[in-house]
């Protein structure tokens, strides 16, 4: 984590972007030729892109080893998959379901919580979303007690005046913030306050947070308005 | 929308955001300098965008009416609000909220459809979610029938099989995708030969579309991945 490189955000979203088309890639190599028809991105730009991420990744004349090339990729953006392609014949399924949690792995997993336990925050109850070689749902959060009681999930739900201390004792660092846009910015400023790093804001509010924090707004209406 | 500006992408992005922004502000006015804190923008950034769409919005030195601010900037994305700030003086809800179907209103209203039914997709199955002032949900698919049938929306829902004739006859021009990532791309097709003019992908797969159909990815995943 301490030796990252700062990508530019344009790089560091192709590269998401392109660890899911590793992922989904049929064969165990990939040109760049093949990349950039997959990808719509022009050859240079690829070079480029794999250039600033460092030595790593640079001349290999007849294709990437798929498996190293999505390995390099999630450790320089800082998440590391708990299992490579090779390991793992059998099916892409087992691949995103097969999560032991064990001691070993488990550190190597993004802790994150589910903050607002609406429709649409109830709907992500569910690791199956989440993909568990990178990230653990350790708590869902709701200000509506009786919600937390009577809905069910693989991870605890707490009412939403425990957050602070179920934060710092599971070491949650990251948030999917789905609460009502009436209560987003306040929800958010408790999750900053208890150390959350980053939040997927998939409120349709702008939240402020301290220099440090990441958001990514995930808006449906906003998205929406976007492709108009 | 024929004589629509071409704007950069990242200045529609932030347009966006203002709008949402200017739906909370409680005042009738709004300065530059206002904007700027709210947002964090530098003030030679907002005038600059405003200066992008055009002389409508230029050169008010006492600040904006948020009214007509609202106005411009929506109409000049191509969405067209229902009604403005000053003809509901109510409540914020009732603007949200009061979607009166009638014709002449309907025109104005950009028209939907949810595609993929699962958790995340069932959870939109409430037009509360989606602004109403800009859109209206016209359907929802599924290739499950059994789901179809179950299912309990204030809007028609079909089976995938009938998306073609369906998106034709009620005029939908866009899209919300939450089919699983196996069938995504393969859903997509259908929806761009359908007609659709624009998808918000909820999916984790990259898609590939004609030129001209916009997309806009909000994988919840990917945004994880980018906030660490």
């Amino acid at each position: 984590m301490t030796d990252r490189i700062r990508l530019p955000d344009i790089t560091k979203r192709r590269m998401v972007q392109l660890l899911q088309l590793l992922k989904a890639w049929p064969n165990e190599k990939i040109t760049s030729i093949e990349i950039s028809q997959l990808t719509g991105w022009k050859d240079s730009l690829i070079r480029h892109d794999f250039w600033l991420l460092g030595t790593e990744l640079k001349g290999v004349s007849n294709g990437y080893q798929k498996d190293d090339l999505y390995k390099t990729i999630s450790s320089l953006l800082g998440i590391e998959p708990l299992q490579t392609f090779q390991n793992q014949k059998e099916s892409t399924d087992a691949y995103v379901n097969n999560f032991t949690g064990s001691d070993s792995t488990e550190r190597l997993l993004k802790n994150i919580c589910i903050v607002g336990l609406g429709r649409l925050g109830a709907s992500l109850l569910d690791q199956d979303l989440i993909d568990s070689s990178f990230f653990q749902i350790k708590a869902g959060f709701d200000s509506n007690v009786y919600r937390v009681e009577i809905l069910r999930s693989t991870f605890p739900l707490y009412p939403a005046n425990e957050m602070d201390w179920v934060i710092k004792r599971e070491k949650i660092e990251y948030a999917i913030l789905t609460v009502q846009d009436s209560s987003a910015q306040q929800m958010c400023n408790r999750l900053v306050k208890a150390g959350i790093k980053g939040i997927v804001n998939m409120t349709n509010v702008v939240l402020t947070v301290p220099e440090g924090v990441k958001i990514e707004n995930l808006s449906i209406v906003n998205a929406l308005k976007l492709v108009i």
